[in-house]
């Protein structure tokens, strides 16, 4: 049935009405939420909802649907409202918003199927859509990508990094649509109604940029059509709206930002509303034209036939690990942010170009395009040195809320790079990710520890963390070791061991330097490889810990906080074991590696340092103890 | 003396030969390092520094001398080149670079006295440079800035959010330069020599941007003349540049990032540099018109006549301790993201509008201006919810390296903020901020304390972070109480104390509830506030542990992982003393504030029942020695 274009527009229009409504009451019902920032996009979501997106609402996450990305989140409840015209919801649910028993949450989470990825931490919906058009071309889906960004939001630079990626890849399956009300949460914006500010900036970063009345549906119908025939680059749709649109007594005006009405405010103002109505009938949702769910190809059971089993730097077993895994996975897409040459990415890129996703020096939108492209059912490794994902720590915390199926690879870890000094030393990036619930943190010590690594982040679904070191280090493994998530591995251990020293990366290697130092001098060590350091082996800790006295001594190259001492003294802190720490505690300098490493506490001569003077404390305690038992027996 | 302009033109082709020289011989010396990158910007710095920057090379942080900052880092060999040049080095010097007891480190850092503040992670400059030209004109000062940016950096978001900056304030005092020689460190950039692309992107940001050739003198004094006498915005100068330009095999080639010469290709190198040398002495240093060095203001010591004693939160309180030390301090700025009517920063900018500067939704760039502006002498408070702090983690990290004099409130820290959801909650802000060295970690649990807090933040120099919390708390504490730096405040405290909890912030309250609670059952509870995280008051928890059982309960509104618990933990790990912890551990959805303490394990109920369970499982295991006594005596 086509509908005569005058009652397209008016369905669509009342569309508009009902998201507005439908905003209004549930935020109501909330006492809280964004009723204002959802009435400026009421007309525009509309729009994109039943006149510009094909999409099949029971598989919105399927490959071959258009996808619409909320970057603005606080305006969820236009989104919900939107969710359940569509049919996905029932309207009566729309007024759980922000229960505690609700999906409907605050702001937008996947936990709802037709949301792919958690906004609501501005700024980070364009790159999520960047990764979900890239994904779509990947696939040879035709599908479309919508992204309503706020104007407020244009200020976060993530948002000039996912548009420069889109226009240097000329995705013309990406539209975005900047809902321009031109008030913040807590004052104008900077450009206020200069539609031609914004739309020269896209058009600066090579998009198709065109300003619309963004409550005049005609132009917005219109727009969406221009936009969606654009070809060779992204489109952009700048909307002159107003905030609080068509609600009486908020329409234009400041101090409403996340403010919901008063129910006696909120009745006049539906009532209102309803009044509009011209009561034509939405317009039937567009499907995609294929329909057909191609399923995710499964990963083929790894194998590792020519694991490196020689002195490797870890970051280099990491690029050859993900040639391995590429050929059996197809699902597998790396990204990495101009340094591919240093984390061996590029081994990848040699090997499969066409699964390569070259995301310059912007850290924060490789992350948001990987979550997009795991939202397509990809499996993405993103590298980095793992300082400067760090600069991506907000759209990591995103990732984690998202639970998005993202892993990330940073190397040069720690003051072993050596010379290049402290702005490119990761000492921190331990503390980051494992303070992402459910993220897995994996720091492998050699080639076959890497590899397997690799492996188990792939076949993990969700975020995971490799830490990957400068140095080549001599080999640990035999290439049929096992790993586990969730393991630790005893890599040294004898029946009269004096203490355990807990290692991971570039330590283990001085945790073993130092044991054979010690052996040599009569005093047994044994060594732990903790090198999954979330989840952790708390079990085989306290194990080893109760083994050797009841105390251990972890050495990391990382700060004291948050890291590998500090999981270890975390996961043991009710037990009463005792934990030494060896971290670096200062900001380094500029050295060479093995100078840096001493230096700065961590290498093999502080631990064997660390270790006499345990050992000596304990014997001298032993002593004392011994003495007072025989002064308390003699007395 | 004026030199005639051809001789003045080939005084600075010297210069810049010179540059290029030291470049090389320095990297060669230290066998690493970047001389493409730095013969690349060598014409350029050679042009700013003798022809277009007044300053006193004796205080280069003077306010009233113009300033350099070098934001693409790596390029450091021709800063520290150029600084000998000027006289604030020796030449013999340079060859120390990358030494371990060298302060000529890999990337600049502050160790220099001529380093602001420390690049490295690319694209931080730019918004340094903001904060820096905004200090200048804060203090009256007609001093400018002077960035040099890579083309390669211009990806990173942080750039743009400071050229909106610059724009919209219209900064004519700041020049940005962007050396585009069109090689990334692993492959071409983006835009490659398209320098109408940068232009276009700078002048839709607000700038006055003209392109030049980077190796043509006349040209790029010419362009630095234009944009010195531009009014009204800032200016751009667009460079075309050609990576190595003037080293002997390596100029124009790729695979030359990062990389030293080997000592026979530098000696043929730096021999053919030297034949080009016209022996024209370099141009005099321009010093700044006005050489009075204005002494920043000392603090007026801190008093609290009207600090908030009643119900408060402490977001609030934060707001107004603002107001009353800006009364007393002329050296606070404010900044905040637009959420100063949430943060109550806002507080401030009624007070004091001249010192507050408006960053919109950019985090990193607020950092980054921040500390900028510190580098002028000036003490800045910035603010926004503290989950979007972490966007600016690596911008945090550098001012950590750069030991920056600032202060961040994060505000509506935890669950404890209620519907809107976890991606509003901040829950990882205190590992992030912990692991910076040498920060110091607040968070107040009421009026009096965040007052006090905020004084001491602003005394301490170096970088503090505040975190506040959105709901109202009671009072805990009397007007008078005395707060200090690594200090913590035994709340509650009985002879026959059972366990000691160890709160801050919002737990405080809970843990006070419990404590109540329990007392009425006749357990009595030693509570902490532990308001300072870092430094942490190592010696009152052990002493409050060894006098409650040897244990404690720690209670936090954060994550599991580099927080509260984990810095209880993290301190008294050699001690043996036992640490249960209470914390968040899975993302958290919408809800009412109390209900989501209590669902996530963190509220007054949660905290009795974890009691209960301690203590019971303390008698059992007493019991069971008891027993095992008995068992033993009877055998």
């Amino acid at each position: 049935m086509v509908m005569r274009p005058e009652a397209r527009i008016q369905a669509l229009e009342d569309v508009a009405t009902r998201l507005r409504i439908d905003s209004i009451r549930a935020t109501t019902a909330a006492k809280s939420g964004h009723p204002s920032s959802s009435a400026s996009a009421a007309d525009l979501v509309a729009a994109v909802f039943f006149d510009a997106m094909r999409f099949d609402p029971d598989h919105p996450r399927a490959v071959t649907s258009d996808r619409f990305v909320l970057s603005k989140g606080h305006a969820a409840p236009v989104l919900y409202a939107a969710w359940a015209e569509v049919g996905a919801l029932k309207r009566e649910e729309l007024t759980t918003l922000r229960n505690i028993d609700s999906d409907l949450e605050g702001h937008p989470t996947p936990r709802l199927a037709f949301v792919d990825v958690a906004t609501g931490s501005l700024g980070q919906g364009l790159g999520v859509g960047v990764g979900l058009a890239l994904g779509a071309r990947f696939a040879g889906a035709d599908a479309r990508v919508f992204v309503l960004l706020g104007d407020g939001e244009t200020a976060e630079g993530a948002v000039w990094e996912a548009a420069q990626m889109a226009g240097h890849r000329a995705l013309d399956n990406l539209i975005a649509i900047v809902d321009v009300n031109a008030l913040g949460q807590s004052g104008p914006t900077m450009l206020g109604h200069d539609l031609d500010a914004y739309r020269r900036r896209f058009a600066a970063f090579g998009w198709r940029a065109q300003a619309v009345d963004g409550h005049d549906m005609s132009q917005i119908v219109a727009a969406l059509r221009r936009a969606r025939r654009t070809r060779g680059a992204p489109s952009a749709i700048i909307a002159r709206t107003v905030k609080g649109k068509g609600i009486e007594g908020v329409e234009g005006l400041a101090g409403w930002h996340g403010k919901a009405l008063p129910p006696d405010h909120a009745e006049r103002a539906v009532a209102a509303l309803e009044s509009r109505l011209h009561h034509v009938p939405a317009p039937p949702i567009q499907r995609p034209r294929a329909r057909r769910h191609e399923p995710a190809p499964a990963p083929v059971a790894g194998t590792r036939p020519d694991v490196p089993t020689g002195a490797i730097a870890t970051r280099e077993a990491y690029g050859q690990a993900l040639v391995r895994l590429g050929a059996a996975d197809p699902r597998l897409v790396v990204l990495d942010g101009d340094v591919k040459n240093s984390t061996y990415a590029e081994r990848f890129l040699e090997a499969y170009p066409e699964r390569y996703v070259e995301s310059f020096i912007a850290e924060q939108n490789m992350v948001s395009v990987a979550a997009g492209l795991a939202a397509q059912g990809l499996v993405p490794f993103a590298s980095s040195f793992a300082c400067f994902l760090t600069r991506a720590a907000d759209q990591v915390r995103m990732a984690g809320i998202s639970r998005s199926n993202v892993k990330l690879c940073g190397s040069h870890a720690g003051v072993s790079i050596g010379e290049d000094g402290p702005s490119q030393m990761a000492l921190e990036d331990l503390a980051l990710f494992r303070a992402v619930p459910d993220a897995v943190v994996l720091y492998p010590a050699d080639g076959v520890a890497t590899d397997a690594c690799v492996q188990l982040a792939a076949a993990y679904h969700g975020l995971v963390y490799i830490r990957t070191t400068r140095m080549k280090t001599d080999p640990v493994y035999a290439p049929d070791e096992a790993f586990v998530i969730g393991g630790s591995k005893v890599v040294r251990a004898h029946a009269g061991d004096r203490l355990t020293v807990v290692a991971a990366g570039i330590t283990l290697h001085e945790a073993l330097a130092a044991a054979d130092e010690l052996a040599a001098k009569g005093i047994a060590l044994r060594v732990v490889d903790l090198y999954c350091l979330k989840p952790i082996d708390r079990s085989a800790l306290l194990e080893a810990a109760r083994a050797t006295g009841g105390a251990l001594l972890t050495v990391e190259d990382h700060y004291a906080e948050g890291g590998l001492g500090a999981a270890v003294t975390e996961a043991l802190s009710d037990t009463g074991i005792v934990v030494h720490r060896l971290a670096v505690r200062e900001i380094p300098r500029s050295g060479v590696p093995r100078q840096l490493l001493e230096r700065y506490g961590i290498g093999r001569a502080a631990i064997v340092r660390a270790v006499d003077e345990i050992l000596d404390e304990a014997e001298a305690a032993g002593r004392r103890a011994a003495e007072a038992t025989r002064s308390a027996t003699s007395r």
